[in-house]
């Protein structure tokens, strides 16, 4: 397929007025499940482009752009910011605070750049919907809430998503990171590794120093566990299967010699293979119980933290995106790459009503940030995009997507 | 030998005035070195009684009692509170609060009963200089500070005890415990174990969860401490000798998903004989700084906390005692008793220039309150001696000891 | 009481005959539980003195010897010898040989002295026939076999010892061992270790070695129980209690790349305390257990090779015999001393019925023997005790402790 | 480049000599370094064909065939067999013994199928002696022994295999393997893994049981490396690169009341990447060496037993001869593959002159031997390549990538 680029070439006034929109956005981050304004900003925009809007999964907003017959397509945008202190020294950096859960007020930043996601989202609506003549069917614009947490996707879909929106045939989203502007990066098959966060609460029972006879010595069981857990990747995942299992943190006891009554450490697991998943987080609870049996001391205490779902790159539709994707940005400006540790809640979404979907990379640095060697990464209080070609690649890369689906009927 | 107990029979004034003295020391506990108030109200007690007086080791007071030639014998008491509050409900609980290093306001509680330990020193003081016929010779009052955390007698040490004052053939030293008032309870040989506190900080690389191959990781290098440091007790030490290694703390890490780029640790151990702790000590050292080295990881910073030297009755001299306070408390009333695990830096008065010890445990609570099952133990906030006749025989085993080595001239 | 001591003095002819007796019996081992023909020559003396004589428990042997009304008194000596080639160059070393359970032929040497505590208690048992006069009662006298795999006395009392011998008040048993020859060593209370030796059989999963997630990997399992097992004795006794468990062999695999089906270790447990044998034994379980679980693996197999009981020298019945042995062999040649970590299953022959036992140790070396260093101990392929006064000694406590029970009428 | 295939084409004569030839070798199998007979063998045809030849690193043999100027291909074939008893019922089945190091009689088989590749490289080299005028050039061939215990390739490379051949820009070899006879299976870039495989002896210090204070104990330090060892997988590799390190074999102790001097394990490291490898080595030398200073004992003793190098295919001379070999045996018969666990020294051969190699896998079962399901492979006592098209196609193959080096001139 071929697409008529024309359809989203973007005039002076549209440049500016998507950098404008952008600033605007990078200087009022909002915090996980709390883009209240965020929302508001963007619903205004949907209405005022005359898209079906609604709210969902609390601070998401969904715009539906409909356009006679034709195929359904998805597009999705995650709007969120993080609890960071913006350090670029950009005359738009933010100046935001939020309120964690636990009541501390903190800085709050565009440090991942959803900020990117929204502007290249409301900027593909608006030139779709100034080019119906190009194109017909039905665009779902998701703009979710809650990404960095792995809350967003979960609540929007639990909120009936698919009850209120049309179903589409495939679903593309895209995230900004530090690699060159103009051009994209992109996996076929598995895209992003699943994660699962977990806090684990070891009992044990408290006693003096020099009575360890009396004790169930917590951090003496904690650390066998943490031992034992490295057979997991060491012994039970196969050799050319990748999984990490990281304990990030382990805390326990006020005193050298008080044997305290708990410990507790929490963990994060990477994978990219359901079926190594399954059984990484098996032997996980399998190796905590079964430690603390060898202890005699109760069953440990596991919460969940966090669990991102795979983000999977339907093969045969990433190939045709990737062909078309060439011939818009040029051969050299689509890389093929492998999947990377990170994580995202994006494939929810397709996942919840059985669709494929794609997602990729978009560069944001300029060729002398790369050059000049570590350039600011997703969740630095450095990380500032070049806005151009950041920007406009971001929209012709959405545009080619949604086009690649219901257009051209020219 | 035998004793003229008539030389520290207390008359109703006597006692009266103890008393006094021991409800103004319990309601104005100060902390650890910071004894100030308290060191001023000994010294001025001690000077009015005509001893020769010396501050020594910050807040030590040390008073010199001549009564012409004899043996010299050295009489201990500590003078140090407890950052706790008191929940006695006396009519004299302390009112008092102190500063901790970290300029944290802390309340103060004399929650060991060193409160009993000054009054039945000065009292035994006052006694003596009252018999001066009974006696010939010389006794040193060593008030000491700082016991709780382990530096006084070491302070008084190096700020030139034993130049200052003349050395004893023997030192003698008692503390109150949730024994029956009235009973005395005493070693052969180790009283009490000697106690090594120790932070160590497990330094390794900082990297996110998902890249364990740039990080050394310190949870997973302290838990690998942690365990390999119990081979140490189940196969270094006789097993008919007795060691504790206990880790009390562990802390490392502030995320699940990010490996941090260090960890700390803190340990207590526990010993009898010497060369059992220089060998536990040894391995401790030995096994940390090898398994750094077995993760690549730089030297582990370890510092220490705190050292209680050994506590050991010289055995002669306490089978001596036992037998003259056997005539003077009555046999049933002096108890021999296998070493206890707790800790005292008495020892290292006497091991600064090698002349023998003898310390015992005096009771403090009544027999319904024995019977009543659990009576609070000292550190609790609940630890109130009975007045009497915890007092009266604190000061008659005193008596007893000081004048089985200086007197009976009589 | 006083032992008349002539009652035991030995003539020139009953030295003569005992010194030619324990040559017979040292030059002709035999192994544990099969020790065939020294039972006929033990049953065959027994016998020939007037003693009621019964074969017990495989190779045991017992004589009654009834001497009218009066306490009943039992006395044991084993019989077994040692699967090691004798290096003692004497000229009545063994040259016998035995074949064990899997059929392999070995030399046999009485390396642990059982050839004199037959010869003493032969000797004994000529002498309370001899002089009937002096004492009144019954004297059982146990020759048990097996006491180095500690089968004998269990197969004893399970062939109805008890049931066919009149059940004594008191029990004595005594061993050499390379101390000064013509003095004894004893313990009130506690006098040595229970031993308890398992073999334990790891079951995993065979796999290739580059396939370790098709295995359940045996060695890696074992590795963490070895591990692990060592919090018992850190974590789980009482500092001042003693145990020891030793893990002496660990053995799996054929190739060093094929992870093998299972791994066997075998295990060694010493402890004084009932409670504490109780506790660590029920703790390896615990673990054995549960480490297993930690791998999926299925229930590792355990096996009891040998369980030593408890060793315990009833204190007031001690005391008595430490007396009369004192006025017998000399109080210098009595010396009270701590329990050892060796173990013996004589103590099961009184506790099947609730009666006290005395357990001892008679020296076997000379001075000079002594003074050299490293004198050969008990299983050394040098260990030969010098005759005298090794064996008259014996003699002497065995009558002694027999006649402070039976005896003296005169 | 296209190959005129007219010149591999096999007479019924050939065939029939092919098929004799394997049949004779299969029969007569020969252990690794010990293949005289099969050298001898091999020698005679090829110096029969007019090749020079030489032996090389003992049993191996080099045919030299010059054919005027042009390109110089190395193609090896590696010769030796496995002591196991073969199991197919075969009526030219195995009935050869050999005898290993430590003595022992061994049944021997070609159970790996090196059989097929001398019958393969002979057959090769007679057609192209046959076919002068079809290439220009010099083909060696290299008979390798020794290829399962990793011996071979570097003895012939240290025997002067490439001072006394001409040197190839290019080396092929492959291997048969339980695919589906006529196609072949190729990697591009890495083809098979490296292996490393080490006997750690763990010194220790022998006590009793009972004294493990007068141990170092090798069993439970044995155990903490094999434990400790598992962080090296767990946490310093790429997750997303491939290593494995087994355990293989772990053996210490007699008795289980000894502790004994000494234990030892074997391992076997798989990797991949060469840094990989290294880092793994490096890792398992840090550890096993900083695990033994943890327990204060000497340094273990490392020992390789083998190490099998890169099996490396150069990624543009894999898509060349991909290309050739699918119009010589059909497009869908020729499949890319990813690399395989297994372990090969034919790398070695090609490293050592610093020239690119290329090795494949050529199917030996039919399509209903693959459809029962689990085929016999290879080192399977079962093990039986169907003969044709097995040896045709690994033939065709041969010829396909020595001529896509040296020819055709047609």
């Amino acid at each position: 397929m071929t697409i008529d680029t024309a359809v989203f070439d973007l005039s002076d006034a549209h440049t500016t007025a998507m950098h404008e929109l952008y600033r605007h956005l990078h200087a009022h981050p909002e915090l996980s499940m709390q883009e209240t304004h965020t929302a508001a900003f963007i619903l205004e925009k949907l209405t005022h482009l005359g898209l079906e809007t609604f709210m969902c999964g609390g601070t998401g907003v969904v715009g539906i752009l409909r356009n006679g017959d034709g195929p359904v397509v998805g597009y999705r945008a995650d709007t969120d910011g993080l609890p960071m202190q913006e350090d670029t020294g950009l005359d738009y950096a933010s100046t935001s605070t939020g309120t964690l859960a636990d009541g501390t007020a903190v800085p709050v930043m565009h440090g991942c750049g959803h900020d990117t996601h929204i502007t290249v989202g409301l900027t593909a609506a608006q030139l779709l919907t100034e080019h119906r003549e190009a194109w017909a069917g039905t665009v779902v614009f998701i703009f979710q809430p809650g990404e960095e947490i792995g809350k967003g996707a979960e609540a929007m879909v639990e909120d009936g998503l698919w009850d209120k929106a049309p179903k589409p045939s495939i679903i593309y989203g895209q995230h900004v990171w530090p690699g060159l502007a103009g051009t994209v990066n992109i996996s076929k098959g598995t895209a992003m590794a699943m994660a699962d966060s977990w806090r684990v609460t070891v009992h044990g029972r408290q006693a003096h120093g020099s009575q360890p006879e009396q004790s169930i010595d917590p951090i003496v069981l904690g650390a066998h566990m943490v031992v034992r857990i490295q057979t997991i990747v060491s012994r039970e995942v196969h050799p050319m299967k990748s999984a990490v299992v990281t304990i990030g943190t382990f805390h326990g006891g006020l005193k050298e010699n008080i044997i305290p009554a708990s410990a507790e450490f929490t963990l994060n697991v990477r994978t990219f293979d359901p079926e190594v998943r399954d059984r990484v987080l098996a032997s996980l609870r399998r190796i905590i119980s079964a430690e603390a049996a060898a202890s005699g001391a109760p069953e440990p205490t596991i919460e969940e933290i966090t669990s991102f779902p795979q983000c999977y790159n339907d093969p045969a539709s990433t190939t045709d995106l990737m062909a078309v994707l060439g011939e818009v940005l040029g051969e050299d400006a689509v890389i093929e790459a492998p999947p990377v540790m990170g994580s995202e809640d994006f494939g929810l979404l397709a996942e919840a009503i059985g669709v494929p979907s794609v997602y990729w990379f978009f560069g944001g640095h300029a060729q002398d940030t790369l050059d000049a060697g570590t350039p600011p990464g997703n969740h630095s209080p450095f990380f500032a995009p070049v806005i151009e070609p950041t920007l406009t690649t971001g929209v012709r890369a959405a545009m080619t997507a949604v086009l690649s689906t219901v257009g051209t009927t020219a």
